[in-house]
């Protein structure tokens, strides 16, 4: 038996993860909603990158759910690059970044806070650059995580994030689903898709589908194909893959549809089934599609929770799948772990 | 001889184009701008889809650049599917539609009025529903746009929304070098990258490259490839191109660098040698790299229109490389004019 990687221990302590950050860090998320909420302001701001950018980006739509507050994503260039100068007295800005260590990112997140905003920072390492730039920390709790792919610091980058705006907007529905969500991750960690593993094993190309929050969640999967398996994965929203994307579909094209139960499901659905109509070969994590291939799911009782074990299965596929591609998901071609960027 | 392509046709008229919307919407940009001023927004949000959300794109570039003000995509599946409400009572909303036909697209728009937003629309159709919703309407003045792949209506969209952005903040370099625009594109559109042409000729996916505005075009030049090409090819931000992505360059992986002339360009350059050091074929518009292939390339002079004559180029080059792949890029497989998504 051959050991197992770093990124599947790093897998599998998922769940115990999830609950240590909801417990570890609740005293600090209280503390800083109520910052947030004393602020009152008319936007959020995010900074990250990569997988960082992802939670960015599932957490931007549970802010405009839950609070109504629109979310703007600032390319860091802006600071690093172009020097712009932004009008920010309205605005929170949320700085996610695992290592809290590349330097476009922390002089983004300097250049938000001297442009007005208050800004909070997520991250796993509370002595960081970042940390120590930003005016408040959020820790993510994950330990250690020595694996190149970002795997348990994304799933509580995102737990932190819905945590902080469940109590900002006093939302007890998504606390109480928070609760309970280390243990549907752990029924997750043992799905993993073996059909789609072997469907994906010799294939070069594909499309991962998913709406809102769930879209957030098929950016992360398609950058995980891309980095730990060599396969060019690429994410849609099932709106947009309609304008123009289908056109690379031919037969035996492989889509994975990962769908969460929320009210985007059964037009997910829809979609993924007029494009296994062109011939493509969908896998799909919901019972409503009439065509393609069921993936196992679990369902978390809450829209904001649900896309989550969604990823925790499709990393233990992907970490999988790299081994049947002939790839060390621990050491993938032309990579390191932290990327300083300028 | 074959006649020319309806897609051809319309990328010849993207300079006349260009001209046409500089002189007729001069009136309406300044009555728009008078009104954006007047109502001095916190934020900018913007509603669109595919070639249009990339206009969208750079235009969040431009309007950070320029006026400082933060800029907020928003899902329309916030309005068409999640029903959210969100507070817009400090927000200017920006819709791009060529045909302003796509519900969802006109569902948000009117979400966005109704939560307090002053909407202005940028459509190629003043007739059609996204006009009518929108308190505000700039003209494309594009002409009819036949074929399936948006060509001169992206182009105008961009310099639309320059023009407003540069009355808005009263910037007489901006508005000089867009008046010097046409002319840069009609010898852009001589440039057909034959280099680049032949090869991709004969591949399945590559990445084009970009950063700030030169971004969002290399977003819109991978959608091209991949409606009207079948090609995949996927756009990255050349700062995160290091995280991940680039593990699946093998030798000869084609990478196309969009590079503009504005401060980005030294450190995109500086990204391609280093992609062609891991053995990817790289073509780049810029005289900077090391290694890799120079593509044609006029400058503008000035950093927020240099991109535009770049996509000129590209269009010119994918239009033959369509038919070098077989493909008539006036009927792409799966695919109508009008998408119309819910």
């Amino acid at each position: 038996m051959p050991l197992p990687t770093r990124m599947a221990r790093e897998i599998a302590e998922i769940p115990e993860a999830a609950a240590r950050l909801l417990s570890a860090g609740q005293a600090a998320r209280r503390e800083a909603a109520g910052r947030a909420r004393a602020r009152d302001p008319a936007l959020l701001v995010t900074v990250a990158r990569g997988s960082s950018d992802h939670a960015a980006t599932y957490l931007a739509y549970a802010c405009e759910m839950l609070l109504g507050l629109p979310v703007a994503s600032l390319g860091p260039s802006l600071a690093s690059v172009y020097d712009a100068r932004l009008k920010l007295g309205r605005a929170l800005s949320l700085t996610i970044s695992q290592s809290g260590r590349s330097p476009d990112i922390v002089a983004m997140t300097r250049a938000a806070a001297r442009d007005g905003a208050l800004s909070l920072a997520l991250t796993n390492d509370p002595a960081s650059p970042l940390a120590e730039s930003a005016a408040l920390t959020l820790a993510l709790h994950a330990g250690p995580e020595r694996a190149v792919a970002a795997t348990k610091t994304f799933v509580n980058s995102v737990i932190a994030g819905l945590a902080l705006l469940a109590e900002w907007a006093g939302d007890s529905s998504l606390l109480a689903a928070l609760e309970t969500l280390p243990e549907h991750l752990l029924t997750a960690v043992n799905f993993s898709w073996p059909t789609l593993r072997k469907a994906l094993s010799d294939r070069d190309s594909l499309y991962v589908l998913g709406r809102g929050p769930g879209w957030a969640i098929a950016c992360e999967a398609a950058l995980k194909l891309k980095e730990t398996c060599r396969l060019h994965g690429e994410a849609y929203s099932s709106a947009e893959v309609l304008h123009g994307p289908v056109s690379i579909v031919r037969p035996g094209f492989p889509v994975l549809a990962l769908a969460a139960g929320d009210r985007a499901e059964a037009g997910l659905a829809d979609i993924a089934d007029r494009i296994a109509g062109m011939g493509a070969r969908v896998f799909a994590s919901s019972d409503l599609p009439r065509h393609g291939e069921r993936l196992d799911h679990i369902r978390t009782g809450h829209p904001l929770t649900d896309p989550l074990p969604l990823i925790v299965s499709f990393y233990a596929m992907a970490e999988r799948l790299a081994a049947a591609r002939g790839i060390d998901p621990d050491a993938p071609p032309h990579l390191r772990k932290v990327t300083e960027t300028v």
